[in-house]
């Protein structure tokens, strides 16, 4: 991950937040009062995004730290620590809405990758995300899918090729696709094809594109695909998966499964920072 | 809404996703072609966020437009069209996926905050959002809320007090707490106060707080809180709230229940952008 | 006050001024170079803004310090020495001026609020501020009236609702006006009428406002209106004050006087930055 | 005037004001409610920013225009229209107070400006303001200072070396330091030289300085000092000019007088916004 | 292209030459003073970045457009006209210096891509660029590479894999390096291997590489190198090419040759904007 | 230089290069390996822009130093060290690109400066540059100019006035420009104006223009143009200045040759960043 990049989106979160100052912080304790607390998995979940909170204070100023117990990408059970801060009060309360609200969030999408390897249940095939992310938090997002065990997917339209039904059609067909962006693309992006028929794989295959995906087929059908291909081009399925129909794509043959449920559908993990009391 | 605002946070939202180029339709659309689509409810929902599209078109160029058939806030039955997209195919394809990750989250926000009103069925008490927002989105989450029937909390630290535990802790009470901040701050703000027992909300109504949450609170406990109140001070439940126990607080005579969960856990409503194929 | 938003504007502040370089001092001084310089009241003044020179040494680089004399809202007399800087003659020239700016701007914004105070003689009877501010500026001018002992009004168009004339008349009627926006609006913004006759305040306290303003009144009338206004709306003077007649408002029993004049019409107090000569 | 900088300084004062939304114009009017108003001078002034009002309607949207009566740099008697605006009610009422904020001020400063001249009476001698401006502003006040008749001195450490008592200090006189910096400083930028002596003009003379500056000096000095400065070097008065005492500088000979009064110390002019009531 | 990067980055340029104003143009001449200009080609060159003028234009206001006359990517002969500018003189004037910086740039660019091609004359093998772009350009100079009838190569370090002798000798050899990086990588995302010796050759197709990169080989190695390789790997010579060496890679069978020269190193193209003098 | 701008440009460089991270480094070292290597020169050059080195590390982060061996503005032959870093090697690698751009870039402008030096043979006449620099750059191209022993010209359209053939023809001379341009700018602001007969020659001199530039003359009109002007007037030669012709104007008598071939024709210095292996 980019952390300069990180750091200049979080700055602007907290702009968001506190706005013209945190007036209930601000008015209620001194800069020089000092605190602590505690960030508490209230549910078992994949750790992600605690970085987040050095960067929080690093921003909001010198004075507080957070010390991480359980690290990105690791499994915490329901009332463990994930990690603790010390430092102003102010800086500590100002900064926990921020923090919480991508842990939180981050810790989801971690949590639901590794919930779909464990229901697809076939190591020969890789989990990855889509473009299908919040705007303006995709590098948290993406990184997420990392820490959950998943691979990203292109970040944008900018570094890889998608050729879909439109470009297809309009170019008239598969083929004639492929080579017309060939013609100009540079040699270090990959081109992938949707396709949802034998005869597209087919065709795919003829264009020797990169990645071939199928979209939105069954596991019988994605297994029929998968025979047409040569090994050196990805296969990749798409559409409608759920973490109750991953299963069925076992045993499938295909390289890689793509969805954008981990990201655009996210039930925020449960995670509490329990403050230190009336600390004097 | 403010919609300059917007229009920037929209901006940098298109960079992010496009980036240095939108490679595949840029090397096989030209900017001349022309085509459209229809953005359709791929199930029932509350709409929101298709001003979006507005934004995102006058962003990119002038050379496509949307025209809504289902405005914000209104309800769009499965299969609906709720606008259409005229223009360069390129600007349409550039511009589709950030139009759609803000209109499903907007459109799932709004919903589930319509989910809520129904599901409580309690006219006297209203619906409204916390600050458990994606970062960076806050103007467009507590939007949708809006288009949803809800109502909005606090933005952010700065355009209202809410005095926690811990703040109450450190003043040495309530009372202190109320009147430490009152001291300092301005007449527009209100002064919230979170409470737990009947004690403190006999503090809190002492303290003449503008406002008194009741956090985590049963029902029964809401109803005996909420007598020991005076008319003009507001109450507001909060806490544990859910689409399934929301009902049990129908009839407890608070104003408010305030909940995070609409924007926090969000599952995208499915709204698709259907395009005319093969446009020459 | 939010450090970071402060920060971001200082460090365009600095820009402003320094643009390509600042010419002088790079090409008389060395960057080691070392010297100090004292921050001196040149006049008797509430001192306001001195943390800034805090925040630009801190953008400059790690090679100056400020020492505090007289803290920010305290009392300097003329002579008084407000602060210390020590450290590379590059970064004490350079970020002299801003610093300057800053602080005799904000030194005469809370030297005058609280000059408004003491002529006022009231002390049931708060001073606050408008948004009558200077663009970009609104963070620092209204610290400052904090700083003199007056309070803030809202900060901007979003955190309060003022309904004046053009607002009632379109809706109505001011019951007409106040119920359409309650309808919308969450429960942590207050609303505030502009009223200028009885009949305005009688129709007011019947619309619930949370703040009624006298809009021009005479001291009379305010006596008059005040006493139609239950104690728990808060009323306020506004419109015309002067540090001329701002005493003949004492007594009539209002709750606050806002006022423009400190941030518009400002004097800038004179500081100045003595600088030791010729160090070697 | 750089438009595209004010264009883009103007946008984020309506960030600032406006910050999440307009309130209490959103949910009173509709945005296709259309209205009118005034700008009035409300005393005499020097109309200065009313180019201000046509960006602010730029920004805001397209449905509101300004149509200038007086335009800048002119006399406005008191009760005159400086201009008329019309378009969304909305508009107008969002985009107000940023208008008025700046051309209340503008107008001060270029007034001010004006006085300054009619008091000094004397068109030989040339008013210029100085970097005594609120920061963030500087465009803006030293464009005033143009429409007020004034000149501009630089506008930052970057387009002007200015060699004060510190510099020359340390450099060991003035003619070092002179030396000194030419031997860097490309031609196209001056040098002024800050002189109290008699001594001092001498060798600022001699270092052949490109502007001498008479800081803090007595009329009868400036005449002494103008004698020893050879005609192709510019001369320039400076340090405690007040409108009082301006016109004893009368007939000095001197080039020009610099004074940051008409920028940090403003008295903003009374400009009103007269809306139509009531629209509908 | 991503316009709209585009536009942000022309903005930032005309910002930074225009600075708080264009004195000479704006004191000279009136803002409804009309003139007309030509861009002539003052040598023969590939045309690139005129598209520039129209966003130039665009940003500084209505009152002037461009019309192409050789659009990007086609042939200029010495004394061709390549556009036409009409409107005000103002605008013409102050956007002609940013106008010209980067056509003359990006038509050097585009020009030397065309002449290494040609020099190279053997059409199987592309030529493609490098990351030695100017800091901030590089949008534009990629761009200017495409319109001379090169590929880009990787934009940053984010958008493609290459493992250089550091990596190998950190990760232990090439395979394991691949091995390491394919693990966590997407599979949108190519890796390129560079390589040295034959045995690094074989070793990176059996670590089936996407990409193989010869550096500093000599046209004997590169053609030897060649043979080691299957088809569905792509080749790619760099390393010290120039216009003076290119040609003798001719027939060595690799697909590309990545050369920073283009970029890094530009005379820029003469080319003169004559504008209609004293126009009234 | 404004080192606070050089940083934030170099952010944003930083941002281009890296992006949504560094794949290639973050996939194979840990953030706790530890590395160092050299700033080579390949060939003799002036060093310039080593201090970006510093600003990269600060900004990526406290885990890598550059200690300079061969400081800014100084001679390297080839094979020199110029400096040595040490740090986290994901820090050196990610930060290496744009160093070197910027190192490359600055070093072959300061030698191509200080080669015109060589060439011209002449210490009576100054080396400067012009606004024909890379946009974006202009602080960092110029700053190599000082480097290699050059003078800087204006840095833009706001610190200088120069008046070209469509300034004068449209004010009907250069005496009537002059006077137009005097009447309202500030006396700190240089008026240079662009000459080409004897009669302009004189009419400047007439104007008492602060500066008289001869563009496109040859050595011995510049020698006749000089002696019709009086030495309190700067003379610049100017137009089609190469390092092959530059020594004919040796002796001419003028003050400055101005040129643009060292920022937009700029053969990038061969600076390698030769890092230690397989650091363990």
């Amino acid at each position: 991950m980019n952390l300069i990049l990180a750091k200049e989106k979080i700055k602007s979160f907290l702009i968001e937040d506190i706005g013209t100052g945190d007036l209930s912080s601000d008015l209620v304790f001194e800069q020089t009062d000092q605190g602590s607390g505690f960030f508490v998995a209230k549910s078992d979940c994949i750790v992600s995004g605690s970085f987040v909170a050095n960067i929080v204070y690093e921003i909001l100023g010198a004075n507080a730290k957070y010390t991480s117990k359980i690290s990105d990408g690791n499994f915490a059970k329901k009332g463990d620590i994930i990690g603790v801060s010390e430092g102003s009060i102010r800086t500590l309360l100002s900064g926990e809405r921020i923090i919480l609200n991508l842990m939180q969030r981050m810790s989801a999408i971690a949590s639901l990758t590794n919930d779909l390897k464990i229901a697809l249940n076939d190591p020969s095939i890789k989990i990855c995300d889509t473009r299908k992310t919040v705007p303006g938090l995709r590098i948290f997002d993406k990184h997420a899918v990392l820490d959950g065990g998943g691979c990203n997917h292109r970040f944008g339209l900018y570094d890889g090729v998608m050729l879909k039904d439109n470009h297809i059609a309009y170019a008239g067909g598969i083929e004639p696709a492929v080579q017309k962006v060939r013609e100009k693309l540079g040699h270090t992006v990959k081109i992938e094809v949707e396709v949802e028929t034998q005869e597209q794989v087919i065709e795919a295959v003829r264009a020797n594109a990169d990645i071939i995906m199928f979209d939105n087929r069954t596991p019988d059908e994605v297994r029929e695909f998968v025979k047409l291909v040569p090994t050196h081009i990805v296969t990749e399925i798409s559409g409608g998966i759920t973490l109750e129909n991953i299963h069925s794509y076992k045993g499938t043959g295909a390289n890689y499964i793509s969805t954008g449920m981990m990201t655009h559908s996210v039930i925020a993990k449960d995670i509490s920072f329990n403050k230190s009391k009336g600390i004097k």
